[in-house]
């Protein structure tokens, strides 16, 4: 891969400094495209809790990238061969692999696009870029794609031990101040190795593993599906819902060009063309944030009190259950919201709906973390361990919550 | 003062934990003036260098009011007496104390209002949530001017050593990645003492106080000025002065409500009606960001290509020197552009610019910074120290710049 | 409590500073037993494998009392009613709760005292502090005996969450850089309450209890129990019980005077006389060190090689498995010694032999962690998670090591 | 250079993990000449005031080592051409630079050894192990002499700039808690590079190596040279003078061997045979430490009240002035201990003595820091700053202490 001309470095609190790998990496990083992350929230509404919470996927990208470059590192200096051309692949795939991200991200995949995933826009942007770079990105989308052979250059992307999780988890834990979130990616990728092609720890790493996992999990029920957190997510999808529906009848809402292409389309991935792609690239957090402040002022009772709520923070209430909520309460509490509003039933869902949160901290099914024991003998880490806390981890955890105004 | 019902704890990076004080300032802080400086971005466009630097005026507010907490609680146990409504006095002042800002912040005390500080318009918001809070915020706001007779409170709040320096030092330090350019608020906090009304450091303090001054001369040159950011934030400045130039030759540009108002009147601090600051308070970075990624495709091609640099990153060239450009130079980049773009001399202008950067690390000239000896003696810290170094410090220090397209 | 004349405050690179609460608590710091603990380190050997573990029991008995004042800070705020006799009581009983380790602890407790427990000796230090001070320790003494009525103080010094282990596992992880191993004890704390003077964790802290019981499994396998340490600790107590061997035989060896003391002597829990505490009191890690220093030079065979082993940590070869290892291993390995070297069985037994390592995570038997649901039910942390990883966890895991010569 | 069989990895809370780079380097930290090193402090009797500070002089090698494979990493990327032999050379210079040290440090320099500077002893224990390990160590050894062609490489060695004191002062600066005296060690080596065989620091590094200049004063006199550690120190040194004084009067005092070889023998820099090398190696802090454990208990009112005072933290009352105390007021205290105590005036001189403390913040005369200016020009970064505040630190400060009993 061709080096730079002169020393790139990047400041990171986390890492110190960020080095450029090479000038194809560097032309990727200055690209609009890549760019564009510099206005995606990392952590979508999570900053409504955790004031901190506000680095981006940009910051996250060039951070998993950071580690790709250590574990290359480390797996070369254990004999692994790694090509250059491999290794620029390996750093390239990671750096884009959350390029496909829209505003507000995860909630986005139902609400403005219609079931088209980050990942299935990512390869798209990737496919463009590699056009426009004359073909030098074919290695990393074979690695995104799991289609290069050697197996485990896509788990180092994309697995339950990526350096995407190595490098959020550490990231978000240090962003929110949840310290006990914190994982040691550093030892963690000390620890990797290559074993018929596919990633291994050595034994020795096994309690590092069963804490990275424990993090995990509590960065996920403490953070990621913090209550709060999820009644704005849950907020600003009934805001992008109201808002296409309110366009489907012909109400012209203010709002950017390219959001306002989004809200009078019903975009899949069969639809996703060249000028698609264009028009999502210019979709950013200012453009959601925006339109809603301008929807704050609009006539519907519906979108107007959802952007309220949302733009200053006075969020509906909401309760957290391990079994679902009956149906009754919440026709109740529908019910109420109706009669004082004079609202219709439909639009009173808006603020009175249940759903569910979901996370397995570890899956025992597909892509285990598997252990290099002394003798050789490769091993799960969930069979590996000296107690069954891990097992007892891969059983997935469901709870409920229901969400209805404050004050009726 | 009221307490709160229950213990409300806010997770910040680097306190770990901040408490509310009272049921007053847990209003407040939920009040949508103050939710707003979560959309205003504490650095501007720093994060152009420094990706990390995405902290909001929000936090930087919280975390100055938990310095003052702790100086508060210094003080006490130093038998300084500090009233329950001068403590909650200094909370409120500390907390509103930039809530005027505008987004990107100081670039637009110029180009968005005419001429108007931003602490003149925190002012006039304190003034504002005084009406709507039963004249609760008296104390605070003479605190605020200046006006309350211990004047030490003020002191606190805005002066060589207060809270807002300490806080926002530290806190940029560690949201860019420049450690060194870290301050010890701690120690600073718990050498300070009080003689005759006015702040006082004890002696021993004396190189904690030299090395604030020095991470704060660091943080200006290497983060505040850096030559990138500077840019950039007059790029911004050339972006709105020429939306309102186009506007008032009657080009109506897309932009939210509340912005096109501004680029609409000339707002000088006498027009600060309460219509006014409520319009004002509906501004925040969102729309900036917007309104560029709209005119980015408008016509006019200096507005087009100044919102298209921003946006990209694909910045003018800058030099820095110690002595003004010759103003030839200048011109024969202009020249240049002109001549390649057939674009006027005026429309050139806004691509070509030199200006200056200046910072005092310290004024000896007033509200210095003193020292209180053991013999009870007090003294600027300048005269105390046993090297020439901070009074070295104190003339200011000017550099020159100059901006022009990368290629011509 | 007598407050300080002035602000006592002590750096700490984990806290910030410690404040000194009560005159009473600053002369016990500079009482020469507490002094001691100056010299006594907190890891023992440990730094063998970490370099950075020199941190010593008096740096973890201030921090343990910096927990505790935010902790009396919490439950206060809480209107959980405590004394200013209490709450110095409380500071005192976790001040002290470690007064009583000998140098390189816990190995000490059965070779140079004979079963004598640290928390015996520390009881025995208190009680003699307390005839000092003029009885001002009593309540403190009676919350480390679990005497006082209320019984959540003695939870507080002593139990599965107390300020112990929310300062050792903390500090413990900083300065062995494994940095996993951090527990989040500000939040904790924060989430501290009282139920029918027991101590309970609000029910939102439950992941945080998770992690706090994670990382400490973490912490005692990945560190206190590292087989290298674990092999260096059971090389010092085989050098303490050959010199109380030879010692018994008639050999006189160079020791100081109080390490002599407790070489000619069998010392039970019934001989700790005011005579044999006052020599105890001049025991730290130096007596051993310097001791091993001059007996690397004795004739015999086994001292002699037990303590170059240690001193230049050329220490000897472990293996660690989950079952005991057979008896004609050792024996095997044993002969072979026995044969090279022309010694005894007795003496080569010093060189080869086996034992077990044992840690439970957390026990739910007695004074399990209790969770106070928000309908005010309390249980046991254990039976509140939504999974039952806790539960694995509190079964104890046994690991079984054994040592021989690394080359015979 | 041999590289190792495997990775070894050792773990460091400032850096994360500091990796071995050869098989020799290995070699020669398992040395037990360098294992010695486990057992200094490196920061002698700060830990009096800074509870932290108790790290050791092989933590701080391995350190500086690190930053040394930085400083390579940055150079050769700089097309700085460095040999695999060269590389390891500097390795092993900056890792043994100080071996020589002996227990607390540099008040032993004049009075263990009499005025034997350890950089002296440091070559002595190079040259011995260059022998051992069959003159690998040549290159390394010229490196340290500054004999070696190439001139920058005994810069990052020993120079205003050295790895050595990036390393000390991050790591003291770490461990005492005093955070505002840390450098960006990272960044300071991200801005090196070579011309005409000199160090040079990037232009745009100069804030860095401004902030570097004032925290290590800062360092000096808050931490170094704070009071009561050099009260300390000089009581260390006054034990020691003292005992060798008795010594030489025929009186036997209690000590370990090596020390009793330095008690007996005034040895200069021409007395170092291998011999003296050899037992010098065995000395450390707990040879001094335990040595005065039992002369606490001598008849000797000098020797036992010194050690006393050492070992309990009771020190003498010590007064710091910018002029020399006059000899009267010395004269007075003297004499008052000479009658209370029935001492005499040379007795008494142990405890009432006056000195001084220097320190030159930064040299403008030799081995200065040059910038390299964009045009190519080198310059000395005092002359180089827009301000004198450089200039105006190199000159020497100097301070005079007074000590004598608290109570007479």
């Amino acid at each position: 891969m061709k080096t730079l001309p002169k020393l790139k470095i990047i400041n990171d609190p986390i890492y110190g400094f960020i080095t450029i790998p090479s000038l194809l990496v560097f032309q990727l990083i200055e690209h609009k495209y890549f760019q564009r992350l510099r206005r995606v929230s990392q952590m979508g509404f999570s900053y409504i809790v955790y004031p901190g919470a506000h680095h981006t996927r940009l910051h996250h990208a060039l951070g998993a990238m950071f580690l790709m470059q250590k574990a290359v590192q480390v797996l070369k200096s254990k004999k692994v061969p790694i090509s250059q051309k491999e290794e620029e692949g390996l750093y390239i795939a990671i750096l884009l692999h959350d390029i496909g991200h829209g505003p507000f991200s995860h909630a986005m995949e139902h609400s403005i696009v219609e079931n088209v995933s980050h990942e299935d826009i990512s390869l798209r942007f990737m496919e463009a870029l590699n056009q426009s770079f004359n073909q030098q990105l074919t290695v990393a989308i074979q690695i995104f794609k799991d289609e290069y052979p050697r197996k485990f250059f896509h788990q180092l992307v994309s697995g339950q031990l990526d350096m995407d999780r190595l490098d959020y988890l550490k990231r978000d834990s240090f962003y929110t101040g949840v310290s006990e979130g914190t994982v040691n990616s550093q030892r963690l990728i000390a620890m990797l190795n290559v074993r018929n092609d596919a990633l291994v720890v050595e034994e020795k790493g096994i309690y590092s593993v069963e804490n990275f996992i424990v993090a995990r999990r509590l960065m996920y029920w403490q953070v990621y599906l913090h209550k709060t957190g999820v009644v704005a997510e849950q907020l600003l999808v009934r805001v992008l819902k109201r808002a296409k529906q309110l366009t489907a009848k012909g109400v012209e809402l203010p709002a950017s060009k390219a959001l306002r292409f989004f809200l009078h389309n019903d975009i899949g991935l069969s639809d996703f063309s060249d000028e698609v792609l264009e028009t999502f690239a210019k979709l950013d957090d200012n453009d959601v944030i925006s339109a809603m402040k301008s929807w704050v002022d609009h006539e519907d009772f519906v979108l107007k009190n959802l952007c309220d709520m949302l733009l200053h923070r006075d969020l509906l209430k909401v309760k957290v259950k391990s079994k679902p909520f009956p149906v009754k309460k919440l026709k109740t509490k529908n019910e109420q919201l109706m009669s004082r509003y004079k609202i219709s039933e439909e639009e009173a869902a808006y603020f009175v709906f249940s759903g569910k949160m979901e996370n397995q901290a570890y899956s025992m099914e597909k892509d285990t973390i598997n252990l290099l024991r002394k003798n050789g003998k490769i091993v799960d880490v969930a069979k590996a361990s000296d107690q069954f806390n891990i097992e007892a981890l891969s059983k997935s955890v469901v709870k409920y919550y229901m969400c209805y105004p404050k004050k009726q």
